[in-house]
C-alpha cells in the first residue's frame, strides 16, 4: 500500500480527466505525474533524501494535492502545518519535525524570514506568489530546473506523513502515519460503498492541512476522479463551486453545513449534483439535519468519528443509519477497517451503555508520535489507540461520545460530563460561552464548576444559571459553583485549554466565585 | 490488518444476524465466534503453535468459514487443499507444508489412514462424520472438550494462509499469503461499491479451498452480512439457496453461470434477490452475458482478474464495464488496491495494445512461495508480480488476456496465441477437445502444432482442420501440423498439461503426425 499508487493508476485509466480544478485552472492526472515527478526531481536537488521531513504550510490549492503525491514519491515525509497557529507554533513544529524544506504559498510568505531565523537550515519554497522573499525558492522556477525522477515506490509501514497535533494539552506532538495507515482508513471508508462517489467529483473546502480533509482526498485518489479546490470555506464559494463543477461529494463540519445551508450568499445556487455529505469533528442537530436535507435531497450523509493518530477514521454512522431516531446523537459504529471498543481504566472492555474511554485497533493505528516512545506507549496499548474521548455504545455497536475523558467530573460519586452541562449552559440566552471543570470539594470529591463569559449587556447570577440547568439536566449535574470571565482561554485551534483554568481557578483565589 | 477483525465486528454489530447458513443449519455471529474461540483453544491443545500449518481437506460447510477464522485466531496458517486431487498430491502438500493438523469432513475420512502413513505425525480432525476413523480426532467433541482461548491478536504481514497451486507446469508450489495481503484485496473489492452487498447474503458454491471463493468471502466478512453455503455447484441447488434464503450475491465461474441460466432444475425458481454477480476465470460471451442479464435482471455484474499470488484479484470490469461492447473480452482495470502493467521480458512497459506480460503491485503481492526463494525472486521483481499470464491493455488502462506467456508461439517472427488457435479449432464440429503448442521447425523457427482430441464417431483431416482454422483467424496462425490422440494430459484441477504434451511430441517420433 502506498500513496502514489493511486496516481499512477489514474494516469494509466483516465489521463485526460482533470485531476484538479482550482481557481478555474484545470490539471490533468497526466499533468498532475509530470508534475510531481519533477516536484520530486526539485526536492531530490534541494538535499531531501529517503525519510527526510518536508514541510507546507498554505492555503488550499492544487499544488498542495500535487506536494503530499511529491513528497511520497520521492520517499520523503510531508509535514502538513496547521495556517491557524503562531509563528512561534509553527516554528516549534518544524523544528521538532526536523523539516528541511519548507513550501509556502503567498499568503505565508511574510513568515519566511521569521521562519528561517528560528529554523536553521530551512530551505522555503514559495508557490502561487508573486515573487519570492529573499532566500526563497520559487517552486515553478524549481519544476522547470528539474527533471522527473522515477517513484521511489516506498509504502507499507514507512512513515508517509507527521501531522501536529494539540496544544490543548500541552505541546504539540508529531503523530506519525504510514502509508499502510493512511490508505488502510482510505479503502476501509470507499469500503461501505456509500462514502463517496466513483469517478465523481469531490469539493475540498475544509483546510488540506487537517487529516479530515485529507481522509475524503484518500478516498477519492482510491476512487480515481476530481479534486475540486477552493482556498477555504465561504458558503457563497463552496455553493457556487458546488453548482458550477458538478460537485458530487463534499467533507465539511457541521458549522460549515449550517452556513451553506442557511447564508443567502448560497440560497440561488443548483447543489443538485452533491451525492454524498461526509461531515466529522461532531453530531449534527435533527434540525439542521432536516434542513439540510430539504436542501439537499439527493445527498446521503455519511458521520466520521476518529482523530489523526487513526489516519483518521474509526467509526462511520452510514446514510441509513441517519434516518433511525435513535441514532441522533451517534458517532456511527466501526468502519470496515477497524474495531472500537469501550474500556475502562485497566483497559477492560466495559458493558454496552457504560462510559468508558474509545479506543481503537487495526492497520490504521498510527506508527506512533514523533520522538516521543513514552507518549507513544501510553497512547498505543496492546494495539489499542486510546483516543481520550470518553464514550458509550449501544447493543448494536454504535458509539456515542459523552466528552474527553480527562474533561470527566466524579461528584459524589456520580459521572458527570462536562459538555452535558456547558451544552444546558449554553441554552441560557445570557451565556455567550461557558467550561465546565472537576474542581476538588472536601465534601463531594470533586465538584461541578462552570466557567462562564456573559453575552454583552447581559446579566445572570450563579443561582439563576444553576436553576436554568436544573430544568435541563439532572441536579446533581448542575453546576455547584459559577465563575464569571469576560474570556476563555483558547488554543490556537479555538479550543478552551481547560488546563488553564483548573490552573486559574486555585492560583486566583480572588476571583469572585460564588 | 487481520483476519479475525471482521469476526469481532459482526459480534459487536450484529450478534445474532446469521454468520452462517448451511443445510439448514444457522450460526449467528456469537455462535460462530464461540465456536472459533473454542476451536483456537483446540488447536492449541494439540499442539499447534504460532506460525504452524493446519490443513483442511473438506467440501464447503459452515464449519470451514470457522475453521479459516480459529486458524487466524489462533496465529497459526491455514492451508486448504485442493478436493479435486489425487491423495499423492495431498500428500504433497501436507508435508511441503509441514501440516501439524488435518481438518477432514465425512466424504475425505477415508482418506485419514492413507495420509496419516504418508505424513507422519499428522493428527487428524473430522468435522461432520458420523464417527471418526481410527487415530482421527472429532471436532464437535474437541470443541466441547476445550475451553475458548483469546485471539491471538496477530495481522500485518504475518503468514495467514498457504495455498497450493500448479501442478500444470511442475510440483505443487505453496502460495504464502498474509493477514494484509488479503484484506487489502477484500477492501479494494469492496471499495469499488458495486462489487458485494453491504450486510447481504453471499452463497458459497464454488470451493472455498479456492481463492476465488476466498476473495468473495474476505470481501462479505469486511462489509457484515451472511454466508449461506452449499457443499458444492449444482444448478438446483444453487437456484433452491439463491430463492429460499434470498441470497444477494454470488462468485461464479462462467460455466456454472451458463449451468444455472440453461438448467431446467433452475428454470422455475425466483433468483430476483441477486444483486451481485461475482465471476472469474474467463470473460464472459456476449451471448451467455445478455441470457444472464435477461434471466437476472436486478444482478450486477463484476468480472475479477488475478491469482492466488494477488490475494487473488487484481482487475475488475465493472457493472457498468459490461454495458461496453468494446470491453467484451476485457478482463477489467486495476482495482483500487492495485496497480497493474504490461511489460515486455526485460520488465519494461509495453506500449498500448502490444502484447508483453500482466505483472501487479500492491499490498495484495504475495509473501512469497513457501520455502522457495528462488521461485519467489523469480515471480517477484521490484515488487511486481509476474502473473504468467500475456495480454495487453488499451488506452483507458483495460486488460486484455491473450494467452499465458509460456505458450505463446513465435512463428516467422510472428506472435500466435494458443488459446486463439484453440478456440477457433474447437469450432470445428469433429473437435471434441484440443490444444495448441510451438515445436522447434528450421523453417519457422516455432511452428504451430495442434493436438487434437477428436469427437466420438467423428473424421477430420488435419488439412481439413487447417483450412477450418483459416477461416476464423489469420492463415499465419492456422496449425502447420495436427497430431490425433485419444486424450490430452490433464492435471487435477483440469488443465491441459502442455510441458507433457510438448516431451511427448519429442519423445515419440513414431506418433502419427501429418
Amino acid at each position: 500500500m502506498y500513496l502514489t499508487q493511486a496516481l499512477h493508476r489514474a494516469v494509466q485509466q483516465t489521463p485526460d480527466l482533470p485531476a484538479t480544478i482550482f481557481n478555474g485552472r484545470v490539471r490533468t492526472w497526466a499533468e498532475c505525474a509530470h508534475r510531481v515527478a519533477r516536484l520530486a526531481g526539485a526536492l531530490r536537488a534541494l538535499g531531501v533524501g529517503p525519510g527526510d521531513r518536508v514541510a507546507i504550510l498554505a492555503h488550499n490549492s492544487d499544488t498542495y494535492h500535487e506536494f503530499l503525491l511529491a513528497v511520497a514519491w520521492a520517499d520523503a515525509v510531508f509535514v502538513p502545518v496547521n495556517t491557524r497557529w503562531s509563528v512561534a507554533e509553527i516554528a516549534f513544529s518544524l523544528e521538532d519535525a526536523g523539516a528541511r524544506v519548507l513550501v509556502v504559498d503567498d499568503a505565508f510568505a511574510a513568515l519566511v524570514p521569521e521562519l528561517q531565523r528560528t529554523v536553521p537550515g530551512l530551505a522555503t519554497v514559495v508557490h502561487d506568489g508573486d515573487a519570492a522573499p529573499e532566500g526563497a525558492l520559487d517552486l515553478e522556477h524549481l519544476l522547470a530546473a528539474h527533471d522527473p525522477v522515477p517513484d521511489a515506490g516506498r509504502g507499507g509501514d514507512a512513515p508517509a506523513g507527521i501531522y501536529y497535533t494539540g496544544g490543548t494539552t500541552g505541546r504539540a506532538k508529531g503523530v506519525v502515519l504510514s502509508h499502510a495507515n493512511l490508505v488502510t482508513s482510505a479503502l476501509g471508508c470507499a469500503a461501505t460503498g456509500t462514502f463517496m462517489t466513483a469517478g465523481g467529483r469531490l469539493l475540498h473546502a475544509a483546510p488540506m492541512f487537517h487529516l479530515a480533509d485529507g481522509a475524503a482526498w484518500g478516498a477519492r485518489n482510491s476512487l480515481g476522479g476530481t479534486h475540486v479546490i477552493v482556498p477555504g470555506f465561504t458558503p457563497g464559494g463552496v455553493a457556487r463551486a458546488i453548482e458550477e463543477l458538478g460537485v458530487t461529494d463534499v467533507l465539511l463540519v457541521p458549522t460549515m453545513i449550517q452556513m451553506l445551508v442557511d447564508s443567502p450568499d448560497a440560497a440561488d445556487r443548483d447543489l443538485s449534483s452533491l451525492r454524498n455529505l461526509i461531515y466529522g469533528a461532531s453530531p449534527i442537530s435533527a434540525a439542521l439535519l432536516e434542513r439540510t436535507a430539504k436542501r439537499l435531497p439527493l445527498a446521503a450523509f455519511t458521520q466520521a468519528y476518529g482523530m489523526t493518530e487513526l489516519s483518521p477514521v474509526a467509526t462511520l454512522l452510514s446514510p441509513a443509519d441517519h434516518g433511525d431516531e435513535s441514532l441522533r446523537r451517534a458517532a456511527g459504529r466501526a468502519a470496515p477497517h477497524a474495531e472500537v471498543r469501550i474500556v475502562d481504566a485497566e483497559d477492560h472492555e466495559v458493558p454496552r451503555g457504560t462510559v468508558g474511554e474509545v479506543v481503537s485497533r487495526g492497520g490504521h493505528v498510527m506508527l506512533g508520535y514523533w520522538n516521543r516512545p513514552e507518549e507513544t506507549a501510553a497512547a498505543v496499548r496492546d494495539g489499542w489507540m486510546h483516543t481520550g474521548d470518553g464514550g458509550y455504545m449501544d447493543e448494536r455497536g454504535y458509539v456515542f461520545i459523552v466528552d474527553r475523558i480527562k474533561d470527566m467530573i466524579v461528584s459524589g460519586g456520580e459521572n458527570v460530563y462536562s459538555a452535558e452541562v456547558e451544552n444546558a449552559l449554553a441554552r441560557h440566552p445570557a451565556v455567550a460561552s461557558c467550561a465546565v471543570i472537576g474542581v476538588p470539594d472536601p465534601e463531594w470529591g470533586e465538584r461541578v464548576h462552570a466557567v462562564v463569559v456573559l453575552a454583552p449587556g447581559a446579566a445572570a447570577t450563579a443561582e439563576e444559571l444553576r436553576a436554568h440547568c436544573a430544568e435541563h439536566i439532572a441536579r446533581y449535574k448542575a453546576p455547584r459553583s459559577v465563575e464569571f470571565v469576560d474570556a476563555l482561554p483558547l488554543s490556537g485551534a479555538g479550543k478552551v485549554l481547560k488546563r488553564e483554568l483548573r490552573a486559574r481557578h486555585w492560583a486566583d483565589a480572588d476571583r469572585s466565585v460564588s
